[in-house]
């Protein structure tokens, strides 16, 4: 179409800035003056794609079928919203935006659609994997802010896929596991068990699935471990690491990746003793050190 | 939070123009061309669109909850997102691209939200208000296409709200009204009854009506009828007509005016005979003519 589509005239130009003209102008009473900025903003984008691809009406009614049936795929536990967000890279341009507020912090990435509220708390050095397939891993870490401080008591939300690439929410009966919170201790450090991060594709039988077959991309995701960590004064950070070496780091659907994100999972082989003497039976099993740092606000 | 915000630094900028690349990278294998350059560049304005207002985390996870309820709320009787389209000037605007297509045609506006496939036949000079309350009117015209010749045997498919505001799909019972499809005759010419248009608010108990309130804008429409008309071999026109003196014709809670599409209702006193001999029992009635020109497709 690029190619083909003729010129647009000066009068037909003119009719279409009309138009926005008189949409942002609609906005003009808004009370909230960040309100206003947005949606004039918002109006301003949508309305340049809409003209910039001179959008058909067959086309608006694709759009308008998608967001239908990204609507009715949405529960509690599917969130298609966010899926779109990022696999459109706007998820992780919004965390990109609010970087600079969080300067010399642990970097942040994707919340992804499989965080839930009212995870169990589990001990320093419990086991978040809960019964969840796959390779069990050790993971260690100290939280500080980003002076220097230890920060105890600051609570770290885990949560992971199982080496088949499910979450428990996308599991039959929807039995909880692969997800848990804990506090760090009077130093600030924290240990948990969980799995060794393995590949999965995000899920892709709905809207957004076809949306990437359609455009030839892959719904598979770096492997990784999500974190969130809240601490009282401090910016809540919401993050993951990723397992060096993956195949998939330069390719992740949701383009999480921050190199400073990728950690060393260093393998163990069966029977290798394990930090606080769990007996794993014989399997191998891996560790992680994962030291996290928490913004200050800036005063302003 | 504009004249406030900060200068984004060079650093900064790199980091976000090299997401954006690497999003638009992703789409560089789709197979189709036209929803290559659709993905792309829905990619460049969403992104530009994030960036520029600095968008916070708030933001896109309240982005996210309006998406999801107006996913909740729609059904097959309520289309939240052809009302967001709608109130963001998005409809009107696509149909202002594709109008070059149909110069010379009558002109289109709004689909709306309200469509239902289908509606009962009603003969020539038939009734399609079924019972909706509201004063009637007599409805006439012709219809022809851009090269001059009439239409025999198109069909036009008309709905509109009662003088409550309501179309049938909003009644608690959800019986049908207001909504009615005929064919032209032999020299393409129609009549049929229906109601003088009044106007009413688009449904605004969802998260648009909510929008539209926390902006300071108004629900209402100027009053209206719709029409779609179709005819083999010719480009579907989807229409109104509004009524000349409505205050609320420059005020349109979804762009839909057009002036070429405003006609005068012409009000006929309580006991003044109809065109057809309908006895309306005392009551006041309305006509008013509506001669229609669909537009004969370009050869490309
Ligand atoms: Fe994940
Ligand atoms: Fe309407």
């Amino acid at each position: 179409m690029t190619a083909t589509t003729p010129p647009v005239s000066d009068r037909q130009r003119q009719v279409e800035d009309e138009l926005v003209q008189t949409v942002l102008a609609s906005f003009r009473e808004t009370p909230d003056a960040r309100l206003k900025e947005l949606m004039q903003a918002m109006v301003r984008h949508l309305h340049a794609f809409i003209r910039e691809v001179r959008l058909t009406e067959t086309e608006w009614q694709q759009a308008i079928d998608f967001l239908t049936a990204a609507g009715h795929i949405t529960t509690d536990r599917r969130q298609e919203f966010v899926l779109l967000s990022d696999v459109l890279g706007a998820s992780m341009q919004t965390i990109n935006v609010n970087h600079e507020a969080t300067a010399g912090a642990t970097e942040a990435t994707v919340v992804g659609p499989f965080f839930v509220e009212d995870s169990p708390e589990i001990p320093i050095g419990g086991d978040m994997a809960a019964g969840a397939p796959g390779e069990p891993c050790w993971v260690e870490g100290t939280v500080t802010d980003t002076h220097g401080n230890p920060v105890p008591g600051a609570r770290l939300e885990v949560w992971e896929a199982d080496e088949d690439g499910l979450y428990d929410v996308q599991y039959a009966d929807g039995h909880l596991a692969g997800r848990a919170h804990l506090f760090t201790d009077d130093e600030g450090d924290y240990t948990f068990w969980g799995l060794t991060p393995t590949p999965y594709p995000i899920p892709h039988d709905g809207p957004v699935g076809a949306l990437l077959d359609k455009t030839g991309r892959s719904p598979l995701r770096a492997s990784h471990l999500h974190f969130m960590v809240t601490a009282p004064g401090l910016r809540t950070l919401v993050t993951h690491i990723f397992v060096e070496g993956d195949s998939l780091l330069a390719s992740d659907a949701v383009f999480g990746v921050k190199e400073s994100l990728v950690r060393r999972f260093e393998r163990q082989a069966p029977g290798t003793p394990t930090p606080d003497g769990r007996d794993l039976a014989g399997k191998s099993w891996s560790r992680v050190r994962f030291d996290i740092v928490l913004p200050v606000p800036h005063d302003r």
